[in-house]
């Protein structure tokens, strides 16, 4: 399949809602996109099935906060020279690429240096939406490990990071990324073929451009962008479940750069007089309660999109005064497993609550 | 020339005086030393002048808080792991390790990769005594690359890191060392023969040992070891002027530890009314004041001793209530030329005095 120049903004589009307010903001990296299918005419996707079993194959994305990413450009090589470096480790070339997380700008990202590469970019990303820390890819869940990763800074820094320990892998990475400014790119979790068929997230990619296509006509069509963005997921088959929680302005906001990442919480007050919702973040939009009560929890998706346009505002452009709509869809199934949600639920987070899936936690509201 | 056993103690004695109260306590190094002298029989040692000018020869030593240093410790095998790695990196075999600082554990530390390595230790160290920052190295001064340095961990971690900048590199390393739990293994700087021949603190292994050794000599003599202590200095040519600055007792503490460093400050009050001395420290004693006027500052040597046996106390080693006298000495002369005060004189640590030489801030008590 070619990623031809009108599907970018339709992928920025899809993937900043599948950030579930994380990733980053993918502006610039359309912008990149952008420039970069001027020289290449295109980028080559192929789906996971045409992976050979014994290729080997590199996710890759940025680490860091994004309230520093939309202040803090890239030089723009950070991507090729962490994958070349890869490649000289490993003795070999690097077969195809794909996006660590679909969310955000992560989900574009790796397009640019597949296509500086030559190398085809793959239908499939690690965690299927975008999460916090890098354990939380769906290949550390398997029990592949993160090493060896490369990480490249736009200072021209480069680093290699070995360890068996894929939390550690994390600490150093993120350690790494805050002495380095704030923002860093990352190879890591190399796979083979067979890994990489057997436990990325299929059809990520052409999901989240499907995704932003259904918001893009249902605009042009006067239709409610809403509703085709539901029905868009339901069909990926990925996300089965999608729906409105909330409707209203925010009224308050905290949020600070911390450790690495871009952490705080947002109130909305309803239009409706339905009271408020709390959303918290940790990069990524986590919880999502309407007057206390639970309506929404990582892994599950919960992303907060302008209310007129139905375009979605990554955590770091959250303002006071936006007037929104909280979405929140149903995770792909296998983040939602016990294995998964050690890692990726709200216990891992520290949210004192136990993960209830969405359309149960909103069961009137679920068709 | 050989160490042997019997001089292990000696060097361990010299180079926790050298440290200005960093470089880690050497006690952990002296017994590692000594179980790996069993094995081996000696260290061989060559002097500088031994090294053709093609070799490569890697600095090494630990990176982190000395407060660390204390309570969590190495498996071991982190030098050698690193070495082979910088070897793997350069394409070739590493000829001759010295350490990166003569000062505290640091200066004993390579002893014992050189002998698993079975290659000769060369007597010089990079920094002349500790400094709490990798940039502060006679090497950085004269312009050499840090990178590709390489950093192993306890838990087997292993990180190589390349940059341009110097500085940048410590904070990677500082970073990567806080996330590994507070300490690390570091082989840096990476020289050819010439270099270490041009740029070498030359022959301080041997000032150290010559240094413990008056100390010892001095106190089964029932002689006064701080005297012994001043004039070994003088001998070695390296520390031309060293005077005590004060006898007392530590009545007030404060140490923290805190970005990959001990930070802190000590208030000692003198025994014969002469007011207090306060001394501040960055994993070194920084700068020594009595009642308020600058008696000793960096980059000359600050250490604080036991008063009766000539102990040296590193500074995560102070405790209130210690009878201690404080020893100062002049830095080795490169250390005090403009350049080199840039990265380690008194304005890099933020302290708002200029560098003024020991033997003139005590010119009555200097012969």
């Amino acid at each position: 399949m070619r990623i031809e120049h009108a599907m970018l903004a339709d992928l920025a589009c899809g993937a900043a809602f599948l950030g579930s307010g994380g990733g980053g903001d993918p502006y610039y990296s359309l912008l990149l996109a952008e420039a970069a299918i001027k020289r290449c005419g295109h980028f080559e996707m192929i789906p996971l099935s045409a992976l050979a079993d014994d290729a080997l194959v590199a996710p890759c994305g940025w680490i860091g906060a994004p309230t520093v990413s939309v202040e803090k450009l890239p030089n723009g090589q950070e991507p090729v020279a962490g994958l070349r470096r890869l490649e000289a480790l490993m003795g070999r070339r690097i077969d195809a690429v794909f996006p660590m997380e679909i969310g955000g700008g992560n989900g574009l990202a790796p397009l640019i240096a597949a296509a500086e590469m030559g190398i085809p970019i793959v239908d499939c990303d690690g965690m299927g939406r975008a999460f916090p820390q890098s354990q939380m890819a769906i290949f550390n869940i398997r029990g592949v490990s993160a090493c060896p990763a490369v990480l490249t800074a736009a200072c021209g820094a480069l680093t290699v990071i070995e360890t068996q320990d894929n939390h550690q892998h994390e600490r150093m990475a993120r350690a790494l990324s805050v002495a380095l400014g704030g923002i860093a790119h990352m190879v890591e979790y190399p796979l083979s073929g067979a890994q990489a068929k057997a436990f990325a997230i299929p059809g990520s990619i052409s999901a989240a451009i499907a995704t932003g296509a259904a918001i893009r006509e249902a605009r042009s069509a006067r239709q409610d962008p809403f509703e085709a963005l539901a029905e868009a997921l339901r069909a990926t088959g990925l996300y089965p479940h999608c729906l409105t929680l909330f409707d209203g302005k925010i009224v308050d906001l905290q949020r600070e750069t911390r450790g690495g990442f871009s952490i705080g919480r947002v109130e909305i007050e309803g239009f409706g007089g339905q009271g408020r919702m709390e959303v918290e973040f940790q990069n990524e939009n986590l919880i999502a309660r309407l007057n206390g009560q639970v309506k929404a929890v990582v892994p599950d998706l919960i992303t907060i999109m302008d209310r007129e346009t139905a375009d979605s505002i990554t955590t770091e452009r959250l303002k006071y005064g936006q007037r929104v709509k909280v979405i929140a869809a149903a995770a792909p199934a296998v983040l939602r497993e016990p294995v998964a949600l050690k890692v990726v639920g709200p216990q891992a987070f520290g949210l004192g609550v136990d993960f209830t899936p969405v359309e149960l936690l909103n069961k009137k509201e679920v068709a």
